[in-house]
């Protein structure tokens, strides 16, 4: 569609009707809406169309840039917490594929690994969409950094027998109190680190952080699809990929695409700014009153 | 080969290059290496070959009967424990595909759903085999017990939200302090419901206790091919069975394909004795000083 400088308040409402239309994608990251409210003002702070258009296009680049930054420096502060000859266990894909160039969880990896660091990536496989299996495992292979694809099974064995010294995920959602939404699985890790006296973070800029959400329980879960259990993609002799079913045509499946992660499993969050405490008085000094920081 | 009653030196040669075979396929079962003594100790028990192969064939049978009667036990005392309207989560297949008719984990089950009890059965995948999104979902669809598959990451979700009133597994083997070796991810369902304080049951016959292993530490876990994990089997569109790469080709796997869960995680074991504690006195007094009961 064509507007012109005249046609500002149809304009507003196309751009509106694509705002719902985005938001309305998937109800749980946090980081969806605050980086299409930061493209919308962008937008809406003019009073003609074209000038609008370029202005929306400027701010979604500077989002971008602005978030690859906030990873760059949240993989400096967790690279801190890295020790040489350190196994890590990631849960999903929070990386350059899922954020941009440095991803969350797999920004302090990297960084480590450019600082010469020896490190083992045990890599969440992260049934039912494997992107531990596929984007993850791949990233990490891109970046030569050692890993091993896991079962999801496995990760409390391997951290009952001492394999694993700290796991990192990333976010889709985090509450004042601490709760962590991220990918289905995520929880699981959490507590089975807790019980193996393994450390647990989590890597997320500001944006992250919900103020509208007091705890976990305002954080809403994102139910999918249940053929993502029942049938599978995968890549076959001549490199094609297919969707084939892996279960009986009789059965059904449910699907919750996220699960939250009570503050209490949690041993820190790793921020743009530094290594935080999944508290509602240090997420409330962090956020500084304020919903979130503002891009550049 | 044939043997006659002359040949009974070569014959036994034979036999114990069988049970050498057969013994080697899996090493953390110990059903496998009961049920594979009962019937050498049948066959041997005799000075011609021709006899002995129709004593061989007849502990077979004799065997297969008892197991079978074992796991009907089984179920009865694990029904006692299950409620109307409570919703179970099992993982792996321990059902009458794993043992015979009845199963193991799957016997309370059935029998439950026999006895006109309304319930609910989670199915964990089971990655890396998917025994329970093909298996014990195709054995629950066969009953019309309602159910559906969950990935494996979703359990403790479900768990939290208190939508799981009990856990029924199976068990490969289970040594003298109630420690119990079975499938990967038994584990950490077995934390994350003591966490959630849902009932965990072990359900297996005597012969599933090895007097030779003090605790879980010396019960020895199978390592299987990467392959497991970075290819899958499914169905195409046609119905045929294919292999699909699902991970990067430069990627790598561990895939250990049991775990122990400590006796502190497991509320009970249902055996065809009835339900006993995963404590030492107690199966001390359960297996009675003897390695493990005849069939029949």
């Amino acid at each position: 569609m064509e507007f012109t400088g005249k046609d500002f308040e149809n304009f507003k409402i196309h751009l509106r009707k694509a705002e719902q239309v985005l938001k309305s994608t998937r109800p749980t990251a946090n980081d969806l809406f605050f980086g299409i409210d930061f493209v919308m003002k962008k937008a809406l702070d003019n009073f003609d169309a074209d000038i609008a258009k370029k202005y929306a296009l400027k701010a979604a680049n500077e989002y971008a840039d602005w978030s690859a930054e906030m990873c760059r420096q949240i993989g400096e502060h967790g690279n801190n917490l890295i020790k040489n000859n350190q196994n890590i266990l990631t849960h999903c894909n929070a990386g350059a594929l899922a954020c941009v160039d440095f991803g969350t969880a797999l920004s302090p990896i990297r960084i480590a690994h450019y600082s010469k660091k020896n490190i083992f990536v045990y890599v969440d496989e992260t049934r039912p969409r494997n992107q531990g299996a596929s984007l993850t495992a791949w990233e990490l292979a891109q970046e030569k950094i050692n890993h091993a694809i896991i079962a999801d099974n496995a990760a409390g064995h391997f951290m009952k027998r001492g394999k694993i010294d700290m796991v990192i995920v990333g976010a889709d959602r985090i509450a004042m109190n601490g709760d962590v939404a991220n990918k289905i699985g995520t929880y699981e890790k959490a507590v089975l680190a807790k019980e193996n006296n393994v450390t647990f973070y989590v890597a997320a800029p500001s944006s992250t952080f919900d103020i509208s959400a007091k705890t976990g329980e305002d954080i809403p879960i994102e139910e999918r699809s249940e053929d993502e259990i029942l049938y599978m993609h995968g890549m076959d002799e001549k490199g094609n990929i297919n969707k084939f079913r892996i279960s009986p045509k009789e059965s059904t499946a449910k699907n919750p695409a996220f699960d939250v992660t009570p503050a209490k499993y949690i041993t820190g969050i790793i921020t743009e700014r530094g290594v935080i405490k999944p508290t509602k008085e240090e997420i409330e000094r962090f956020v500084g009153g304020k919903i979130i920081q503002q891009p550049l």
